[in-house]
C-alpha cells in the first residue's frame, strides 16, 4: 500500500490545563547518564527508585505455569479471590490484624490505588494534604483529578512525617478533606513509629479527614518494625504494592486495603476504570508471598549498602542525612556543597559518574538543598560510590 | 501473633459523589450463569466481551522469554520503543499510513488511553459527545474525571452511529468539547464507513472538537475494511487495544496514537499515573503482530458464528437486529416480545440457560428493548444457541 496524503490543515490540538504536570528531573539525570555509559563511561546508578532483583523465583514459576496453560483473560475487577485472601492473611501473619478478604482491593501498581482512593474519597476541589518532601505523583496525580495538594512542610526533627500540629494548622487555613501519609517514606527512608502514626490517625479522624497511608516500602524496615495504619482503626485506606520488597516494579500490581464497606465503590470505579488488573501478574503475586525468604535475602543486602553509605559517606564528606530508617533510600542535606543540588547532581554524575536525584522533584521548599541517594543497588557499587563521591567532595 | 482490638468508632466513610458510578447489569448475568452451573447447568456464554481463544503462540512465547530472563522492571512511560515502533509500522501495513512513533503512546488496555485522552483533551466541566448505545465506560469515566458525557440518540438507519447533524445539534444546546466515536461499535456491531468517518470528522474540526476515535476492534470487520481516523487527519485521537483481535485482555495493553506534538502531554501523565504499563504484556504485544495467520483463524470462527446467527435466529423468530458489521456482537431488538430486556435476558437464562445482556447497560433511552448477543464463542455454541433461543420463543 502507499501512504494517503493527510489532509493538512493547522490546527493546534488544545491540551487541558489539568494535564500540564511537571516532568520528574531525575528522568533527566537518567538520560544524561545514559549519555555517559554511551560514550563507554561506567555510571552506578544512585538515582533509581526499582530493585535490581528479580521477582521470587516461586512468583516466576507460577506466571510461568498460567502462561503455558493458555488463555489470560480478564479477572474480576477487585481481583483474583485468591490473591485477595492471601493478602488479607498477609495482615493476621505480619501485623497480627484480622483483615476481611472483601477489605482488599487489587490494583495496577499502587499508581492504581491512588487514582482509586482520591476517586473515591475525595471531590474535585477537595484539599488534601501531604508531606513535603514527598513522592511527586501524589501532587500530580491529586491535581489531574481536580483536587488540591496541600504541601505542608516537614522537618527532620520529626523524621520528616507530618504531624498533628502540621495537619491542624494546614486545616485552619481552609478545611482539609483528607491526608496522605507515607512510611518509610520516599524519598526521606524515614518512618513513623507507631505513637507518631497513631497522634496523627487520632487528629486526622477528629478533624473527619479520609486518612490514606502508602505503605510501598513496608518489608524493607530497618531502624524498627513498620506499622501498618490497618493495626490503628477501620477507618483507613492503606496503599501498597509488590514492586518494592517483593522486586515486582514492572508486573504492575499492587493492593489497598479500605474501611470495610468501601470495595464496592472501588469495584464500579476498577470495573470502569480498569476492568481488571494484569491477571499474570496477579497470579505471580499470590504465589510471590512464599518466596519471602528470598526477598529477605535482597532486603539483606540493603542493609549491608546501608551500612557501607551510613559508615562511608560522613568518612568522604557527606555527612549529613536524615535516619535511614527503612525504604532504600538515604535523603543528604548537601547545602555545604551547593544551593542548586540539581546543578550539583549534574556536576557529580560529569566528574565522578554518580547518577544521584536532586531533592527538587520531591521537594518545592528546601529541594535545591537535598539529593536522594538510592541504595537498591549491589554492595560493591555502594563501596565504589563512597569512593567516587569522596573524590568528587574532596576535588571540587 | 494474636489479633490486635481495633478502636471501634462509629465514624462512617463518606464517599465522593463522583464515584457513584452504575454497575454493570452483565455482572448480575454473569452471577446468575455462574449459580446454574454451580448446579450443574450446562450455560452457553452469549454474555462476555471476550475472545476464548489465547494470546498468538509467538507472543506467550516472547513472554515465556522475558519472563525466564530474571528482572522485569519499569520501561519507559510511553511504552517500549520497539512496540511503539511495531504499532507504528502496522498504520503502514494495514491503513497505507506513515505514523511516527513518536506518535504511538502504550497504554493501560484501552482503559488506560481513555482515562490519559480524557485528562489531557478535557477540562473539568467540558462535554463531551458519545453515541447511544454505547460502551458504558466512557459515560462513567468521564463523569469520574469531571467532564459531562453527552448522549446522543442513535438511529438504525445510520447504523447507530453519530452524524454530523446529531453532533451539530447537541453542540447548538451547549458547546461540546470533543467527540467519541467507536467503529466498529459495542453494543451494535456496526460500523462507520469511510463516507461517514470523514463527514463527522470534518464537522467536528469545523466545530473545534477534540476528535477521538475507539478502534479496539478493528481486525474483527466482516461487513467492510475498517477506517481508521488517522486516515482521515492528524488531529485525532485513536485508542486501540490488544485485547480484541490479539486475545489478549488479561495483559491490559493497549495503545493511542495523538495528534503530533502530544505525546510529551500523555508521558507526563502517564508518569504520574502508571509509571508504565506492564513490562511482560509490552514483550508479548511487540511480538503478537507476527502472530496474524493465528489470530486470522480466529477471526475465520467468529465469521462462522456470524453466519449461524444471522441465518438462524431469523428462523428462531429473532429477526429484528443491526447490520452485524464487526467486532463479535450482535444487537438485537427484542421489543416483539418485551418492553424489559432485562427481565426477559434472565427468563431466557433461567428457561435455556442461554445468557445475553440487556441494553439497559449501554442505552439508557432504548435499551429496554435490546439484547446484545456475542459470538466470540464457539461454532457449535452458537447452533445450540439458536436452537435453544429457538425453544424459548416458541414456548414463552
Amino acid at each position: 500500500m502507499t501512504a494517503i496524503a493527510h489532509r493538512t490543515h493547522a490546527a493546534a490540538i488544545a491540551l487541558s490545563r489539568r494535564s500540564a504536570v511537571d516532568p520528574f528531573i531525575v528522568m533527566d539525570v537518567m538520560e544524561h547518564a545514559a549519555r555517559i555509559e554511551a560514550q563507554g563511561g561506567r555510571v552506578i546508578h544512585l538515582e533509581v527508585g526499582q530493585p535490581a532483583a528479580p521477582a521470587p523465583l516461586v512468583a516466576r514459576q507460577a506466571a510461568a505455569t498460567a502462561l503455558a496453560a493458555g488463555q489470560v483473560g480478564y479477572t474480576a475487577a477487585l481481583g483474583l479471590p485468591a490473591l485477595r485472601a492471601r493478602i488479607a492473611r498477609h495482615y493476621g501473619e505480619t501485623h497480627g490484624v484480622a483483615i476481611d478478604p472483601e477489605r482488599v482491593v487489587v490494583t495496577n501498581g499502587s499508581s492504581g490505588g491512588f487514582i482509586l482512593a482520591f476517586l473515591a474519597l475525595f471531590e474535585p476541589g477537595d484539599r488534601v494534604a501531604i508531606a513535603a518532601p514527598g513522592y511527586p505523583p501524589y501532587r500530580h496525580v491529586l491535581s489531574a483529578l481536580g483536587c488540591e495538594p496541600v504541601l505542608i512542610e516537614t522537618r527532620g526533627e520529626d523524621r520528616h512525617a507530618l504531624t498533628p500540629e502540621g495537619l491542624m494548622a494546614a486545616h485552619r487555613e481552609a478545611p482539609l478533606k483528607g491526608v496522605l501519609v507515607a512510611s518509610p517514606a520516599n524519598p526521606t527512608g524515614t518512618m513513623m513509629d507507631r505513637p507518631a502514626l497513631s497522634a496523627l490517625h487520632a487528629c486526622a479522624r477528629d478533624l473527619g479527614l479520609a486518612f490514606i497511608s502508602d505503605e510501598i516500602y513496608h518489608g524493607l524496615d530497618y531502624a524498627f518494625p513498620a506499622v501498618s495504619a490497618v493495626e490503628i482503626g477501620e477507618d483507613v485506606t492503606v496503599i501498597n504494592s509488590f514492586s518494592k520488597y517483593f522486586c515486582m516494579t514492572g508486573w504492575r500490581v499492587g493492593w489497598m486495603v479500605v474501611p470495610p464497606g468501601v470495595s464496592r465503590t472501588m469495584e464500579r470505579l476498577q470495573q470502569n476504570l480498569s476492568i481488571s488488573v494484569p491477571t499474570l501478574s496477579q497470579i505471580a503475586a499470590d504465589a510471590a508471598f512464599e518466596g519471602r525468604a528470598e526477598m529477605d535475602l535482597v532486603k539483606a543486602s540493603y542493609v549491608e549498602n546501608r551500612r557501607i553509605l551510613t559508615q562511608g559517606l560522613p568518612k568522604a564528606g557527606l555527612a549529613r542525612f536524615l535516619p535511614a530508617d527503612g525504604a532504600f533510600y538515604l535523603y543528604a542535606d548537601v547545602s555545604d556543597f551547593t544551593d542548586d543540588s540539581a546543578a550539583f547532581a549534574r556536576r557529580m554524575l560529569d566528574a565522578v559518574h554518580v547518577a544521584a536525584t536532586p531533592g527538587v522533584d520531591f521537594d518545592p521548599f528546601h529541594g535545591r538543598s537535598f539529593l536522594r541517594i538510592s541504595y537498591a543497588g549491589s554492595p560493591p557499587d555502594m563501596a565504589q560510590a563512597v569512593a567516587r563521591i569522596g573524590d568528587f567532595l574532596n576535588r571540587g
